[in-house]
């Protein structure tokens, strides 16, 4: 299944030095060579940070049922998110300094900045940030397994944008299949009670709608800040994103926990689990980027929905969960959606 | 969406008199529009006949949902058969009686036949009477709405034993979209007690796969006589079919329900929906023959899985019935199965 997601369309070039991304046709033999070589390249890096990215975010899934399972949470949300934009962007500088040893600074992989290439950074986070206060909002009109299901909606909102902010085409096939991933993620979900969703008001639906093209237009805008200078050094691009992200999360620390993190302190109610949460989210947000970069948001959306499976078969071993009927259905639609996503490929 | 499923293969021509059914190529201008018009014909002709499969299928659903509010079965099932075989062969007399007056009698529409003809014509009867026989043991292992999930496997058998015995040719595409059609028939039949039905006995698991391949083989080893002689009259075919059908039910009567009948009458507990639904079921079966003669057992499918839909839909209007989540989903998935069989068919 692995293999089906990660044979994904090119990276393509908007501007800057295109030398290095597009294989360059020529009628040498020994550039052929050199294209050939630089196309598995490609394929090997586009296959392990999606493999990385199904793994991380399934062991997320895991790592948050078992935190609750070992009770509430009892630190601050805030302080932990600051702490992950913090860590990203730490884990971003060293892998700079490595590149700084091996290559020397040059224009790609040099911190400096102008205000043209940075100036464009905050929106995701800032998009995030909207996404994320509305999210205390939906709950008074669905509960938390509604909202559950309602979020799939950021499958169709991430490839309708894809198509029209990055103008990259989807066959039609392919569009057959993203409807399809759609709705095999709802119905692996199903379980009793979904119904109850049906019965959601217009306010929560247009809420779910509002924050699915949130959620989706700050990803297909990271992939197109990412994308814009495909030789630009990723460490360099994720370290400018993450420094507004640890910026927004400071707001959101004073606005909503200053007084729990004066009075109790920073750390308060941290435990080993959270400590591992916040690795995990960190080096999930390195992987998001790197599919960014390398792959693109279709790619991404497949691989999370993978990871959402993956966790449930996991759960079974590791909580004893049963699988229903449903999730059966629902894994055998997704997996057609992958084959007919990259059969869709092919006949276009 | 009836347009996708009637958009199917041409009828396929094993021997017989091949030029009323092969478009001939031609250089001629006049022969040319001869041929698009029989092209016309037979597309007209397929697209009548599965709507009306399709109208009379879920009508018969709606029928028993009514019947059994009106209260239990009363009357023999074995005597509603029989007269549901003879009202085919009764419509099928009048039906050849009026080609005999307007063609006059010929080689194609006389009934007389021959031991070669029509030796075959029993086994796809006694098919399904080996299928009905079992109908009662597999209960000892499932309830009927666990049954009802288990009869999904026809539509995969139906699929691969079209391929294996008629050697007709689906494409993957074609073969994804049949998996999807299975997924999406059962997902939109799930209540919250389907997670019954992985608790099934093996035993339970055996009979519904042996019963899915009974009927699939019924079926397709149907068409396989009707396309024998494409050039036959389907009249005196459908004759033939229904003469052993009454013949068996005769037999079905007089194992199962002789004293019933002697000491109560042949039509006792018989009321006007019993009747209703006997001409429905004849209607029906007709339907069934017209369509493995103009399309195909893979049209068969589709058109009484989109019944199985509407079915559930008008029963919103009609009995005040809830459509669940997982009914929203499986008919999108349904829908998206019946574009990607015409999609494949194009890109073959």
């Amino acid at each position: 299944m692995r293999c089906d997601i990660i044979i994904d369309r090119d990276v393509e070039v908007a501007d800057g030095d295109k030398s290095f991304f597009i294989p360059v046709s020529s009628s040498s033999d020994g550039e052929t060579k050199i294209d050939t070589h630089r196309t598995k390249v490609q394929w090997k890096r586009k296959s392990v940070v999606t493999f990385a990215l199904t793994v991380l975010t399934s062991s997320q899934a895991i790592l948050i049922v078992w935190s609750k399972r070992a009770g509430k949470y009892e630190y601050s949300v805030t302080t932990a998110n600051f702490l992950v934009e913090t860590l990203k962007c730490a884990i971003s500088l060293v892998a700079l300094a490595r590149a700084w040893m091996t290559e020397g600074v040059t224009e790609n992989n040099r911190l400096t900045t102008t205000l043209d290439e940075v100036i464009v950074y905050p929106i995701p986070a800032a998009l995030y940030l909207v996404k994320n206060l509305l999210q205390y909002y939906i709950f008074a009109y669905v509960d938390a397994p509604g909202y559950q299901i309602l979020k799939n909606f950021n499958i169709i909102s991430t490839g309708v944008l894809y198509r029209i902010i990055l103008k990259k085409k989807l066959s039609e096939i392919q569009w057959a299949a993203f409807v399809l991933l759609t709705a095999g993620c709802t119905t692996a979900q199903l379980n009793s009670n979904s119904d109850h969703v049906l019965q959601t008001p217009v306010q929560g639906w247009v809420m779910a709608i509002v924050m699915a093209l949130l959620s989706g237009f700050a990803g297909v805008y990271t992939e197109a800040i990412i994308k814009k200078r495909p030789a630009r050094n990723i460490n360099v691009q994720n370290f400018w994103l993450y420094i507004f992200g640890m910026g927004f999360n400071v707001v959101a620390i004073l606005v909503q926990d200053f007084d729990a993190v004066v009075n109790k302190g920073f750390f308060h109610g941290y435990s080993f689990i959270t400590f591992l949460m916040i690795l995990n989210h960190a080096l999930s947000g390195i992987a998001v980027s790197m599919v960014m970069k390398y792959a693109d948001n279709i790619v991404k959306v497949y691989s999370t929905s993978v990871a959402m499976l993956l966790t449930a078969i996991v759960s079974v071993f590791l909580f004893g969960f049963h699988l229903s009927l449903a999730f059966f259905l629902g894994t055998i639609v997704v997996s057609v959606s992958i084959y007919l996503h990259s059969a869709g490929k092919m006949q276009r």
